[in-house]
Formats: C-alpha cells, structure tokens, sequence
C-alpha cells in the first residue's frame, strides 16, 4: 500500500496554484490545492454547477462571496459551497503554503 | 456561510470512535473520524464494498492489512485502500484525538 503525504512534494516555486486529484472514482472527485500568494484575479468568479465541501488544512485565506461575506479560513476550517454560489479566492497567505482539500458533489446527486 | 473547524467539536470523553457524515452528495460520502486509542477489535476486518480514500489530519495510527502489512499514518498521511482488501486498524495514540477524514469511492464508480 502506499502512502502519500498532503504536506509534502510541494515545489519551491509555485508559479501558479498547484491542482492534483487525489482520488477519481464514478463522481467521487479529490483535489489537492497548493496556494501561496495566488488569489483569483479581480472581478473573477467561480460559479460552479456541483456544490464543493472545501477545506483548509495549512496556511490561511479569505473567501469572498458575491453578496460581499468575506470568510477567513485556517486550518482545519471547512464549508460546503452550493453549486452556483459565486466566490473567489481573495487572498492566501504569501508566507507559507496553504494547502486545501476539495471534494465535488456528484453531478447526479 | 457556515465554517465549521475538524479540529472542533470533540467530546473530552470517547468511550467509542465518533463518526460523522461531513457531506452526502448522491455517491459522494464525506466522514470525519476521531479515536483516541480505539483499536479494532482482535481478529476483526474491514471488507469493504468500495474503495477508500482516507486521511490521517491529527493524531497517529498503525493500519494493519490482512497480508501482514502494518502502516504508521502521521498528520497528512492519505492512501486508498482497495475495495475488499481487509484492513483493521491496529492502534491509535491513546494520549491525543486521532482525527480522519475517509471518503468512500463511487459504488457505481
């Protein structure tokens, strides 16, 4: 069995944010997302069709939501977006990585 | 938008292993799981179904496989254990919460 590590094999330069799945199996769908620094570009948003159970496990960010909530996130912080619930990354840590999991809903569910 | 922390919410006592449902999206199944020196009982095996995708945040374990194999999972440590390859978790640190995240793969996948 091998085991892998969510802190490591993150490359010292990361000059766009770092997206891997984890994990593909029928609509179960597993990302890793490295940050450091990287935030959604202004006026950019994500409006997704499935909902997304997120979390943060190293580092820190802020989420904002169209209607102007702002959420700071660390580790151990997670939420379920709804599908169509318009955000953007607004800022993460530029210091150190920051390192989240994301889980899609299923398309049918 | 709620936030909620996986390092949160655990009881001072565990007289058994807590386990929560985080996110149920048709097939997609999210659990958190804290132990704190709960063990499988001797001689009992997970055979499961569907594969596995499990992460250890918090805490230590040793995972033990029916063919002899024995891991010892630390924070960030994930693997996917194959649909019916039997499994039993040998231990976990008696003196700290052990806290999991295990998503189960698509029964139809």
């Amino acid at each position: 069995m091998n085991i892998t590590n969510l802190f490591a094999d993150i490359p010292d330069d990361l000059p766009e944010e770092l997206v891997e799945t984890l994990l593909r199996s029928g609509a179960v769908r597993i990302e890793r997302i490295v940050s450091k620094g990287h935030r959604s570009s202004d006026g950019f948003w994500y409006d997704q069709d499935q909902c997304e159970w997120v979390v943060l496990l190293k580092g820190k960010a802020r989420l904002q939501f169209e209607n102007g909530e702002m959420l700071e996130l660390g580790p151990g912080d997670y939420l379920t977006i709804p599908a169509h619930r318009r955000h953007r990354v607004e800022w993460t840590d530029p210091e150190t990585e920051t390192v989240w999991l994301a889980v899609h809903c299923d398309p049918d569910g």
